[in-house]
C-alpha cells in the first residue's frame, strides 16, 4: 500500500472556531481543545488528507493550540508516541477561513472549493456520493469545513461552493460532536471498505 | 420516522476500561475520560442503539462516571442541553464485561453475542457487512466492544462469539481515537445512506 497515504492529498479539512453560532444562535468564538486537535488530525492522517487547519481568530488561542502541536512534534510527546507526531504534523493554524483558504490556494496555484457540513439538510445540499465523485479530480483542491459550538454561521454556508448533506443516523437524533461527525465523514467519503 | 430510533435496539455498545493494553503491552485500567462518555453517548444515540456500558472496575472510577452522568440527566445541564440528557440516558455504568453481558441478557433472555473491534486484523475478523446483515436478526442481542489505551487484551477477543475487521482508511497509518473509531463503526453498521 505504498503511496497510498497520499490519494487523498488534493483535500484538507478546517476546524472554525469562529465565526459559529452558540446556543443562541450568536455568533461566537469558541475555545479550541485539546481533543478536537487530536482527533481530527488523526482521523484527517488516517484517511490520508493534505492539511488540518485550526481557525481562530483569538491570539492566545492559536499559541495554544501551537503549543499543543508542540509538544507532540518536538516535546517530550513526540518520543514518547510517535503516530501521534505523525497525526500532528498535518495540522496548521490560521486566524481567519481566508487564511487556510488562501494558504491552500498557493499551494495548488487554483482557487480551492469550500465544502460546509453540518446538522441540518440545506437547500443545496449534495450527496456523499456526489462529493465523492467529485473529489476524486485530484488536481482540484478541497476544503472540508467543520463548525464547532452550534454549528457554521449562515454567511458561511452562503460563501460555500458545495454544501454536504447531514449525516443521517436511526432516527431524527442527529446531535454527534464535531470529532465523531468529522470522523465519519472522511470515513464516508475516503474509507477503503 | 416514528419508532425509526428504535430499529436497532438489539445492540449496545460498551467502552472497556479493563482490562486493556497500554502502550507496552501490560494490562491496565485506564481513566475514564469525560469526552469518551459524552462523544459514544451521542453516537449511540444517533444510530438507535440500546445502551452504552462505561465498564470500570475502579469505584471511584465508576463514581465519577455517574456523577458526570447525573449531571446532564438531574442537574443544571439537563436544562442547559436536553439532547445531552438524552443521549446520556443510555449509559449503564458495569463493573466488568460480564457484569455488562448479564445486565443486557437479562433483557433479552438469552445470550448475547460480543463483538470486538480494534485496530489489528485478527485471524477470526467478519467484514462489516457481514456483521450489518447478522444483527438485522432484531431478537439477538449484540454488545460491541471498544477498548480504551492501546487496545482490547487478548483474552476479550478469545472470548468474543466475533471480532470485527479494522477500519481502513486510506494508507497503513490507523491510529483514530476510540471516540473516532466508535463513530464510524456505528455509521458503518447502522447509518443511513
Amino acid at each position: 500500500m505504498s503511496g497510498a497515504t497520499l490519494s487523498n492529498a488534493n483535500v484538507s479539512v478546517a476546524l472554525l472556531h469562529h465565526p459559529v453560532y452558540d446556543k443562541n444562535r450568536q455568533v461566537v468564538s469558541t475555545a479550541v481543545t485539546n481533543l478536537d486537535i487530536h482527533d481530527i488530525a488523526r482521523s484527517a492522517r488516517t484517511f490520508g488528507l493534505l492539511s488540518y487547519y485550526i481557525v481562530t481568530p483569538v491570539p492566545g488561542q492559536q499559541e495554544l493550540a501551537g503549543r499543543i502541536v508542540r509538544h507532540w512534534q518536538e516535546g517530550w510527546g513526540a518520543t514518547y508516541n510517535p503516530k501521534r507526531k505523525a497525526a500532528l504534523e498535518l495540522i496548521k493554524i490560521a486566524a481567519t477561513l481566508n487564511d487556510a483558504l488562501e494558504d491552500m490556494q498557493e499551494r495548488f496555484g487554483r482557487p480551492v472549493r469550500l465544502v460546509t457540513t453540518g446538522a441540518r439538510l440545506h437547500p443545496r445540499s449534495v450527496t456523499f456520493s456526489d462529493l465523492q465523485h467529485l473529489i476524486t479530480e485530484r488536481d482540484q483542491p478541497y476544503l472540508l469545513l467543520f463548525g464547532t459550538g452550534w454549528g457554521l454561521v449562515e454567511e458561511v454556508f452562503e460563501k460555500a461552493d458545495l454544501v454536504l448533506e447531514p449525516i443521517q443516523g436511526a432516527g431524527d437524533y442527529n446531535h454527534l460532536s464535531v470529532r465523531s461527525a468529522a470522523a465519519i465523514i472522511m470515513d464516508r467519503l475516503f474509507g477503503a471498505r
